[in-house]
């Protein structure tokens, strides 16, 4: 299938409407976070009153009211909200920033966000977030497959998504990631790793500039490192599980974002708990990520906070 | 036991201090309920901010943003809470029923909802609720319990809780329900149904005057009525499951609080459905319980809006 | 793509080894069901041991051990299977149907049963197992897919598996059934209706004379018939599940083979119902062909006994 | 309430027959375990079956069918059981232990297995399980409830079973561990350490001769050792869970027999993980005790075959 044509089919199936643009007018999301006072869930109110914005939704955490850690997703609707989100913008600006040095992220919910997927072999964690993507349940933007096998190129491009070949030899993988970095840059909103077997340099997570979400497939922090199936075989545990989390200087440990587990019992083979733990991994995976795409993640040190 | 020895003890664990109010200060929720327009949130909030209280936790829906039903449940903390609450609620009647007509729901969290628990022989429910209000896990106080059975009455009374038995012989139960309706007037805010045998008629639904939750030991709406296990058992299913509900004037109908499952085998017998359901029953019972005594759930029609 | 190149290709992905055989030598399942009595284990084993029969897997039920209904399912290997199972067929039929009188079947597990898929439009079931049995998981030949629409047809040609679009218009099915049953006549063992939006009448169920297991969109016995997903909205219910049953007469309300259930709250509308309700069904209707495929699943009466 | 009553009452309540016995006539377990070769199955069927016994249940697991390692249990009945097994015994003594060189126990299940529980200051796992066997849900003996804390005596006491306070006071833990030591010898076929705060000396283990079961308030290997809760909020897990295992010299690290897990959020406190764990831990505790009481687990290096 020549890839123009591939080229082609993506135009439709990658900017599906985000679930939240679909009650008639548009959304958008915005997210505070910051150090806890009293007022801010009153002045985020006015401020969004002010504009004639409905919110539709409102999620609220503070660690510890008297003073600890602040966060608020709140998803609004308006009529001509791409016109009036800079307005927004500059009033949340005056009353967040200003009286309460909050940060905040203002977002306009009918535009994806454009995430570039990186695979390996294992081909289930892609494969479902690629089917997710085409039955209009994933509310992202699919730039780009980059895998460091072909073996997935056909299967990918059949979706309509392009997909790039970035071999990754030997154990200097300066040359590849400068490779993956021309193709990402400006291109993508976050990185979503499903089951790429290559560790990523603290350079290259420094200088991609976006998030990146891992699964691992164990329920951390048993198991980190290679072979999670393996070592929970010797270990004779009873359930497996996945984690998704996304991606730090130091491999497995960054913050979590959604974990899953499955029984298994003392007749299933290693093989077998790989099997079984894969539907976890791809699931978990794709909570994570539609989570992410509708910014219901905040991360907050080595935590995260999960508006699902 | 003499019972004024359990009167004594009762004292005590009755008065959990609810768990909202660990936090230093005192706490109280506010419930807001109405056809949706722009402009709640930000109003709640501007009164909550005049009165220097902080919101805690807010959680906030609508079934449709277009003119839809509202639902808010606020948590919020203040230094003299329960001095400044009557000025509270007077700010809300006048921009929350006045401007926007909505319904609302203020209460001190630190005043325990009183409950009174009816029973009958099972005592798997009743005991877990008995035994989790002691650890000081549910923020309740149990004023009472009523069974038509005597069976349980020392186990009860040497939690401190008062036990009456209240038999119910015969078709005819105005007696009986006179006699409970005697025990309950000004002294409890809600009932709960643990396990209790009997069915309740409409006049007592309406002359009690405070929400009824019942545990249905079937996945509703499968396996209404009597006898659901052996049912369940008759039909082949591989799931049991429990249904906390409030109580209307239809049987098994009500609005459902919260639902949970457990696998079972071609192997287990009708005996041990009833066995493995058991432990469904108590953990749905006591998560329905502890959501309502801390004002996240809303009933809206035959629904809940459970923010949990 | 030719279909010619589609035939080709399916000659390797559908004759999957049965993960049974993996052991280095074949093996087979014999499965006894019948009236219970003392030394049925023992017979099967005495039988098994002549022949040089190693059991690997063994498992037993009985309903009543007091004359209820005994059933097993044995695995067992050999060396030579394929020629020693004619003599072990002999033997067994005389000890198990001669003293017995139970019923069994003898199976080599190395050749995988023949299966077709019914399909309309949805296709989250579909490719579930065609992806699962491309990946060597589902130990099945897929002999061809059936639909009555033609939107899947080139993504299940993609896998390399026959692809019939089989129009289902107006009342009278009698000629679409037909059409089927030409294509169905000695190519499958068993029938699985993937979201097949059609209702088969009995005349075809008594003719195809192969077991048929549909996924059904609900934790059956609630809400039978079609719209679950509605219903289960208007009924507010906090979960959602799906259940896999083989087909009989009466719609929905054949033998259970397996169930599961997935958490849903107020805010999800009947349209996230049914997309968390999706994953649900691919996974159990995923289980219940491996079991059926593995013979770990027998039927009696309106109840199956499931071996997993 | 005196002690003396307190036995009385014990009679009643702690002989509870196994629910196995309540078939009518009475059944024995046999579980068998050694090197995998064929005929076992037909060897232990010809023995009892000599015999007349009916097996009622049978499992069979070979951890590789050339040559593993094979675990058996059966459970069979018999009119005059007591009368019969000294010579089923002999028959499988000669042909499991002679033919095979196997190892195996034979048990009648009708006299349950005698337990003491240890417990510190925690009572939800102790009175979960007193709780239970009172209903006649364990099918286990409890001869006697040992904790280093006396606040749990009169709750213990209360349901009919000997409590004894041994403290535990500095380092040297060796005249505590001889005091329980006599208590025990003789008296108990198994421990259960029921949140037991002390860590049973290496000589202990050995000295008692008796499997001890430990519930850990994590899903092992994760958060291996003290405070599990307070590490899994650090790190910002999703999920905790409990693992009940056999113990063995190294903390936490014997062969697993359950495990399980309960979702929770980053709005959980530790103090709110460690209310969820409870369950988890009563939960997974329960079910250990009484796979292990009706000999449904095995172990088999550091790991166990459950035939649940």
């Amino acid at each position: 299938m020549p890839s123009t044509l591939a080229a082609d089919k993506a135009v439709r199936p990658t900017t599906v409407p985000a679930p939240a643009a679909r009650g008639g007018h548009r959304h958008a999301s915005l997210t505070v976070r910051g150090k806890d006072r009293p007022g801010i869930v009153a002045a985020v109110g006015a401020v969004l009153g002010e504009h004639g914005a409905n919110i539709v939704s409102l999620d609220q955490y503070s660690d510890n009211p008297q003073g600890g850690a602040f966060f608020q997703r709140t998803v609004f609707g308006l009529d001509h909200l791409g016109a009036a989100l800079p307005a927004i913008e500059e009033g949340l600006r005056q009353r967040l920033a200003g009286d309460f040095e909050l940060e905040f992220t203002l977002r306009d919910l009918s535009v994806p966000k454009r995430v570039a997927v990186f695979a390996s072999k294992s081909d289930h964690c892609l494969l479902d977030l690629l089917w997710r993507h085409r039955r209009g349940q994933l509310p992202v933007s699919v730039a780009m497959v980059i895998s460091n096998h072909p073996d997935t190129a056909e299967e990918v491009r059949s979706f309509g998504i392009p997909f790039f070949h970035v071999p990754s030899a030997g154990a200097d993988k300066s040359a590849a990631e400068a490779a993956q970095l021309r193709l990402l840059r400006g291109n993508v909103d976050f990185i979503v790793l499903a089951r790429y077997m290559q560790i990523l340099s603290a350079d290259f997570i420094e200088r991609v500039g976006v998030p990146i979400i891992n699964i691992h497939h164990s329920f951390l922090p048993a198991f980190i490192g290679a072979g999670p199936y393996a070592k929970a075989k010797e270990r004779g545990v009873k359930l497996v599980g996945a984690t998704a989390h996304y991606v730090t200087e130091n491999l497995d440990e960054g913050p979590i974002i959604e974990q899953d587990v499955v029984r298994v019992s003392h007749a299933d083979t290693a093989a077998e708990l790989q099997r079984r733990g894969a539907d976890v991994e791809r699931a978990v995976l794709t909570r994570a990520v539609q989570w992410h795409a509708e910014d219901r993640v905040i991360r907050h040190g080595n935590h995260t906070i999960v508006f699902a």
